[in-house]
């Protein structure tokens, strides 16, 4: 009954081994690995993008951040949703990286709308030097709240920035849940619907600690490169990043993962559901936040289930006053798994 | 006959071994896994500080910038030799991380001097604001052109460190082939010197991207972590980290493939010399830089030997010009392969 | 009927007459001129605060994000109102000075309560390095909408900040305006409510270009001053900042101007009232924004008045539609240039 | 006798009368004032560049640090003089502004050689990202020992730069007086001769607090613009900053009150000689650094001369161990003042 998150699984065993096979001989560093020569291509074909730029880093943070840097000026705004990892949980990781860049947040909920976001930017006006000068948008999908973008949804967000000609990133952590969530191909969810960088994750779906950031134009690549290095986030045994990536889009073991993950977060929700849960966002992929009373999370976390209370107090006094957990499946999650934390619920 | 770097070659199977075995269940992310409880206390264990705050990240430049970074303050300086990997491998990462410090070149070769170090912070003369203030004191043990500070040569460092109060940081990606090199122990090296942190490398001794940073001092441990995070290196999936750098510490792994690799560089600096190369800095750990015809560079790239020409043009006309190579061994090399290179090399 | 802003106008004869004055001899520069330890001594009076640590810089701008960054770290957040100047003016000044601090804006319109401030900081949670770090509040006073907030205004909101033990910071560019406008004195404004520093302003009030930092406890003075010679805002020269400041708190000065000011905004909302102007935010110091008629508006353009149409568009086709106008009133407007402004107004 | 500084004299009449005579009625703020308009054109025309893009701030650092950063990146280093006012004096702003670009020091005295400029351009060899990235040239003239560079000489080390594509500024806070030293035009010292960015001082020769930043090719005007506001010094009153550069630069006043500081040090310099005393730099400028005896400099302080000991502790015991003095001529340097220094001298 582990549901955390989704970085407190195992990686999975075709990862492993990839590393294993990986482990033989010499491959030059910084990767001008032969493996990185075979993920680049694997990632433009899967993107549909030949000319994309692919590059590896081993964490979301040093992803996003890095990808925000490189499309925003230091005297620029990000426009991203309040609830945007780059804005919680990055310990102002963008504001590093970028030189001083503002993040300015788009009012609503867990997801952008066109209207907020057209908004924000036009409100953010045009005054010379004095305020902070309209840089790009980033876009979460997965959200962090757990609900998902269509591509056309993203379509729209992205036709928003070209008016203000706005660039566009795309945080994906969970890109691979979002993608199996709305029957959507890598090429529509990203350049075809208007995306400039994708955080391409695999940390949390399957992967050791692997994110690739892709570039649609390679325009900015060197800079891109040079910023990694700056970083300190270029690895000398890159191999090791390669393989992970290389196992993780070799025979769709990304979307694989990310099904399975999806559908114990249905099968999940469908249970809690039945329980009596209330749901604020309706789970879309991966993530849950049920609303149950105390007492049932109390049997919880006595029966050993592993989450987080995301809102409330499970120290509370009125057994049955309501507290919203937030439950994350990950490719790990087994039917027993969730089946037991439902049997508890109904118990 | 792979000779270009200490991160070109594999994994060590004992590591591959750790990260196989942690890989099972759940475990907290973060840095809050068990095995970074493990870990933490070796450290401290071989050490001989059983305060000491240790942090795992995954390159050698983020070990050095964080580091740093919270040694220093945006207007200091830190002290250091001219060929110093924070001078001129890191592509400016350890201004990027101390938010705008300079790096004051301790003139000298390889090794800087207690009298050139005192000089050279003498003349970073205090004149109020003005200039910048002086910063820390930055050691790389094995040094950049493979020769080695004694503890005692660290002690006296850091004895001009201490005329001017300012604290010491000791770069060693290649800590285990120094202490193999001189015989002393992980204290002596460091904080029994005088040494307030240390970047401890394993990727160039047989891990796959891990060095430990040890605060002798907790003092700045939280500061330390925010930077940490704030730079993207903390990582979610961080067993595997732990993992890594618990093998490296376990029954001497570190040591026991520190002591190859030099060992390594014994033969191949024997033959070399018996061959008559000369050598501009005393071999002393794993790392080489003879200089030899260009006749029997060229012999030995045609022979499919792997190595960086260090000075002078392999193209060239003249066959006998001499021109330096840098040839590293790290823990996986053979007395085959060295024995191949030197044959090429004789014949 | 200059209404423009208050860095249109003139400075004053008396701030003149103190450049003038002391333009004769030699002087020592960076801050070492006599006049600078009478301006020191003159402030510390008039707060009452005879350790304070007082600064001089030519720009707002400059006496915010260095007096911000002084008091948070790169990985904090600033907790200030949405249209804060330091927000919306600045150019990402603060996010620059500080390393990458954010900017966290409490809900609110020109003043923030104390309500809205607790939950605004409460609700950045502590979730260790995630997020941002909480850091210093920063209140503007006069508000940039014309409204003031009182001394125990001010108590309230650094109360706030005590009980998560954040300092706090004034942004006093109109400082003046808004002591005349409460009665309160200088340090009950200032550090009895609980203020820890201060941008003292001068330049909108009849200076021409100088802004005094004050430090109420002096312990991070030293770090101020690395921070303003880095920033290139301390003055080789600065007897002339010395100058202006302290003929600035010479006989009250700065106060007599503000009230001056003050006085003029006052006569010209009577008379706005009078023609049927609205307002949304009372006007309490020397910043108005009345609301009226297209045809208003055009009227007093042809007629050559100056300033800003704040909201809505004067190019507009409906001559009865309301625009929001932002009139300014500096120490050197008159009673016939506000009368005739009222004038055209009625018309 | 006042041979501190040239910044600790007084302000030329004609700077305060032109402040003076702009302290009338409105002017629109933040350099839309008609006054730079003025400006902008004079200086246009006196270095023959009618595209320049021209910029005013107040000090010295704020125009190097602000032009240098425009011309760098943050991953790039800045060739310098080891005494260069970036380098020794301006606390770390260079690598602030910039984001953390390093400052690489070529070896030699006080003027750098096109021979030495090279080498060290050619050392910081381009090794991908690893290293940092060749970045602009800064040459500063006056230099800080009190030497010039020719205008052959600046377009000999521009030609260096222009080897190697890169841009080139120059820190000319002592401009005036190294035309007026080589009969150089301004343009022959700057476009002419390759240079793209120009620190023009004024306030070290008249003028209260002014330095102009000249673009001679204008495609990061707008980059400038916004770096100076994020930099807090773009002033809202500026036509103060108006007034001064257009007095400076009106009727030659900046080239005769140039002429008359190197005057005067060309004065001083022969009675040292006279007196016996050494120069380890030629003067050319408006600066001297004489050595004569400690009893010397003892009664000069008696006499109540000011000026710095450069080299050697004027508490020292031997009366006639030659210490180094640094003597600097302003515009308002008397010969009464010179001739009173030379008789205690030789008394």
């Amino acid at each position: 009954m582990f549901f955390a998150s989704d970085n407190t699984g195992p990686v999975h065993p075709d990862v492993m081994a990839a590393l294993a096979a990986a482990n033989t001989g010499y491959a030059p560093g910084y990767g001008a690995d032969a493996l990185m020569d075979e993920v680049r291509e694997r990632i433009r074909t899967v993107f549909e993008a030949p000319e994309a730029a692919v590059y590896l880093v081993a964490t979301g943070t040093a992803a996003n951040s890095l990808a925000l840097a490189t499309l925003s000026d230091p005297w620029s705004t990000v426009f991203c949703s309040p609830v945007a990892h780059i804005q919680e949980d990055e310990c102002n990781a963008p504001e590093f990286f970028s030189g001083g860049a503002k993040l300015t947040l788009v009012p609503g909920g867990d997801r952008m709308t066109p209207e907020a976001l057209r908004a924000t930017i036009a409100g953010e006006e045009t005054r010379g030097v004095h305020g902070p000068q309209r840089g790009p948008v980033s876009i979460t999908n997965v959200t962090e709240r757990g609900t998902v973008y269509s591509a056309s949804d993203v379509a729209a967000l992205c036709a928003v920035a070209r008016e203000f000609d706005l660039p566009v990133h795309l945080d994906g952590a969970r890109f691979a849940n979002a993608l199996v969530a709305t029957n959507a191909t890598p090429a529509e969810m990203t350049w075809r619907a208007g995306v400039d960088a994708l955080s391409f994750g695999g940390t949390k779906n399957g992967c050791m600690g692997v994110e690739a950031v892709v570039f649609f134009d390679p325009k900015q690549a060197w800079e891109f490169e040079l910023r990694r290095k700056r970083g300190a986030h270029l690895f000398s045994k890159h191999r090791y990043l390669s393989a992970q990536m290389a196992a993780y889009v070799t025979d769709d073991l990304w979307l694989r993962l990310a099904r399975k993950a999806n559908d114990g977060a249905v099968r999940l929700a469908r249970g809690l559901k039945a329980a009596g849960a209330g749901f604020e966002w309706e789970p879309q992929a991966n993530m849950l936040f049920p609303s149950f009373p105390r007492r049932l999370h109390k049997a919880l976390h006595e029966a050993g289930a592993q989450y987080y209370v995301w809102e409330g107090d499970l120290d509370g006094s009125d057994p049955e006053e309501a507290l919203t957990a937030r439950l994350v499946c990950d490719w790990s999650v087994s039917d027993e798994s969730i089946d037991s934390f439902l049997d508890v619920l109904r118990s």
